[in-house]
């Protein structure tokens, strides 16, 4: 009998996921919405830029932190926000926390984790705080000002998230969510609009608030406009509109209007350290990654989240030193080009 | 032994069909023309195109509903027609008509039904009648005024159809239609011009026609021009021409000739809500639906169309939400890109 | 047990075809040089134009036939020549040259079939000469004369072997032509040039001279200058130069730059009445198709090669009236499309 | 029981060897960086490319040899560097360099084989020698003099190695160099820049210094600015940088800005002969093949690289036949075209 292949990419913890998990619990974090054309077309999305490596620039040995609000993150890869983290792993958020933590970067956490914010507290590491607006303001009020209080450093508003994706892997499973991990009093409103950013922002305590789930310009427009202090490029990994644009696909023309006035983020897709340099040389300051960091969790809690974003930084080290950018701020435009056939 | 899987999509009445009928009934249902490749055609059209979403808009609860010729449907979405349905589950046409009727939306029932009409009569909701003109046309105009008296309201006359298709799936499995099936004294006339269409609206009893099978911007003029009262560009399910485009390829020349003056609709592939919305942002009034009413009727009879319209029904709804788009009018072409490399 | 299901296509003849033959022999006839990428091409170029089919032109019944240097042919497609027909089917070549009199269409007999002479002579039917030059130039003034006294129409002068193509299946097969099948006396001169074509012309008797092996604008730019009486854009059934443009492909610079000064065919993937209409709407006078006729005759000899151009004229005639065409000279540029994507 | 099929191309002895090596050693010449897409985009950039043959040119037995600073090749393909060669066959880089001589063209031979080096200096052939610059600048000074004292007649610098890729499938397997292959005091400096060049040139004893593994305009400018001799278009067979483009790619962009002042090879992907004339339209003066000689040497040694190559010598002389090229030098940009689609 051989011993198990030793888990050295990404993908090679989604395998190794999918042997750990019940199938339904892994559906429900693998899955998307509709027919997954969004889902896959994630992935085809950084299949259709290819990298120019530049050579004899000395960059064996690149920096590879950034500067976010302020935090310093050693490697432009976050942690994106999903929910019920307690189904793949008993470490859970916390779990999750500790092992960016440990990596030394940012993990953000969902509003659904809302009943572990004091332990979340205690973990000594950059974070943020995804938010839901609930139907009850007092209580979206009170939250703010309790993750204000803990600690976390921005807060990333989701709002594509009117309604809930219809999540087909999901009908097929009979699959709900445990009630014992949704927060008392949870829930989303679907009829938020443009004119709640002001109240959130009223209510932030002083907290950058990122919008999650722009992928037009439009919005982008809007956004900058209304107030945002950053953007999270997103179509929620493929689980809300199946059919709408991938996140990378989205970034340029979000890029152009923002044209630099506030930190863009990207997500959707991310799987390797090629993928974080595609993205910041299309104008990200940074990606978030979600299942990965869910699939660490998920064969190994807290160490899994820790290796995954080891390979990651890694991986990113790596691509910057054979790309020749001894910084991240040297990850320009030049560097990617259409793939051919693209 | 678990139990059967729930049927979430229209793709899973597919396959479900698939097993409830015959192979050689299935064949003449799912088949189309020569090698299917305008049939797969069909399906890589919707694929070509992406969605835009928008956020913010307070869209949570979309309006639907939409107006045709005076008539109001629950949602964009009409059932095509196509013929002999008693194969495939003895309900037939009026489990159709039924089901849609359930649904809130317009049935379009095949000349084929003509012996049904006057229990076609009795279902309680929207209808439109199919029209192929036969060689006999005192016949036709015969069918016409009973049509009219019958309660149908439009005329969809199917302009392609001067030869019958080549079907080699029905060609090899030696399947012909079941004669009991075929109305007395019906047939086609294969050699219809365009003067045949005066005649058609002298007979229609003031019944709005419209025009069946046209995919190019040159037929699109020349149906304004001669009086259609609508137009619905269509392939015929694949099922004629083998290598004609895509419905929903040839969709914009047409929009852009007719510019408005009559209503277009679209069919051909159209399997989600999404699908749905794609073609309304790119002009279409609404879609037709073929293929998976069949699976419907064939599953469970009207039960199994009213279901199979409910899916999509809910499916154009949260599409909507997803999109931002509170009404079926803010469905517009800022909402649809091409697909990157498409 | 099954009845054998019926051949109604051309690919039902190739799939008998490998049944009946053995496989080295099947192995010549279907594979092409190197990677059989210009093979596989050949089918993937039709596959990248689409239809635009018009409706209501009473085209139920179309004329399909040509008239060609003056002589008719029931439908717009010839048989290729092809080498060493007796492999396949006893028949042979004369089994080749009685189908398409049945079926009412041109074949063009190859250099190979020398010995049949006098037996072709007495196929009634229209039938041209493809020709190798020999070395020895004696030898093919003589068979020019020799063709002309015999009655073929036309000569079709291969110009593109000045080397064997490299046919991989046949080397791994170990495959070799059997040698009672090579005329005595018979070669080929790799070294021929465009100075050749007088001289041919000077032997040929008056018959017209038809270039077979070019993909370029400027070799049919150099047909035409050096009096040559008809292009046939090929590269050679993918035989020759692996990685060569498909004939339908290079076939719209041919139409540019010949202008209409001379007819120009195509051949090369055709198996359909669908491929039919899309080379002739790009601007071919007609069309060649080798491996199906091949297959027909390994099937069923002489009836084989009559119903695989049956179906093939079937084929034609039913897309000709789906397309709104009532005669060849109707099928024009308007009628085709490059495929969305390709 | 049959004999084995004859290997007729290179992709056969690349099944071969994979049948007599381990698959450690298999993979570890097999592989590439990351999920392996820039390896597999080598071989689709050759597709992306069609062929536009030339007839009538009496170009049936085609002068093939070429001459790169001085030295005579059979044919424009010279043997890549690779390291560590006697872990496929004991031959090692020894039986590639007489392979490579038997055929006629040059061997690349790799750093890695400097121990050999007296062996090598008695192969009767021609020999560039492959530079990895050693952060011990005198062991390297020392390396250049003795390769120009043993009659190599070009220095191929690898500049595309800051960091060593990340190999999956060696970290999957396992996988080590064994360390008795590896020279004494042998290592590579990671942090080379530009000014190195300078260095290099004045230790090189005068023979031209080549850049291997340049992959865009920016770095080929910088090259001839200065100083370089010629220049090797390259991502290291897809072993550096996974989503780098193809060398085949980069190669037009390169050829524009050197613009004839130097050399310019390409390697990555050639497994054919229509590959080298595709490469050499595009501009190349040679191409380098890799993997296809590490099979040969596997399946046989030295007679294997032999043969590889003289399949591969005979591919080029029949495209060039096909093509109409009577020499290298009529191998030019007329001759390809991008693929349809591509």
């Amino acid at each position: 009998m051989s011993a198990p292949a030793p888990l050295v990419t990404t993908d090679d913890y989604a395998r190794a996921a999918r042997e750990v998990l019940p199938l339904r619990v892994f559906d429900f974090v693998a899955g998307g919405a509709g027919d997954e054309w969004t889902l896959a077309e994630n992935r085809r999305a950084f299949e259709r830029w290819v990298l120019r490596p530049r050579v004899l620039r000395d960059a064996s040995q690149p920096e590879t932190s950034i500067d976010l609000f302020g935090v310093r993150a050693s490697f432009p890869a976050l942690v994106a926000p999903w929910a019920y983290q307690r189904m793949v792993h008993p470490h859970g958020d916390l779990g999750t926390a500790r092992g960016a933590a440990r990596a030394g970067t940012i993990a953000c956490i969902s509003s659904s984790a809302l009943e572990l914010l004091d332990d979340l507290a205690d973990v000594d590491g950059p974070r943020w705080w995804q938010l839901y607006v609930s139907p009850d303001r007092a209580f979206t009020a009170d939250m703010l000002s309790r993750v204000a209080a803990h600690g976390f450093g921005a807060i990333v508003w989701t709002v594509d998230l009117p309604a809930y994706g219809l999540r087909r892997r999901d009908d097929r499973n009979g699959f709900e969510i445990p009630e014992a991990l949704v927060p008392k009093g949870y829930g989303y409103d679907g009829s938020i609009t443009w004119e709640d950013l002001a109240w959130i922002r009223e209510h932030a305590q002083g907290l950058p608030v990122l919008l999650k789930g722009i992928l037009t310009r439009e919005d982008a427009r809007l956004a900058v406009e209304e107030g945002a202090d950053g953007i999270v490029v997103s179509n929620h990994g493929g689980r809300q509109l199946d059919a709408s644009s991938a996140g990378l696909e989205a970034l340029p023309e979000v890029i152009e209007v923002v044209a630099g006035s506030i930190p863009v983020l990207v997500d959707g897709g991310v799987r390797s350290g090629t993928d974080v340099i595609k993205a910041l040389a299309l104008g990200a300051s940074a990606v978030m990654v979600g299942r990965p960091a869910a699939w660490g969790l998920a064969v190994a809690g807290e160490d899994g989240v820790a290796d995954v974003l080891r390979i990651l930084h890694e991986e990113v080290a790596n691509a910057m030193a054979l790309c020749g950018c001894r910084t991240v701020a040297e990850i320009g435009p030049g560097l990617v080009a259409r793939a051919p056939g693209a």
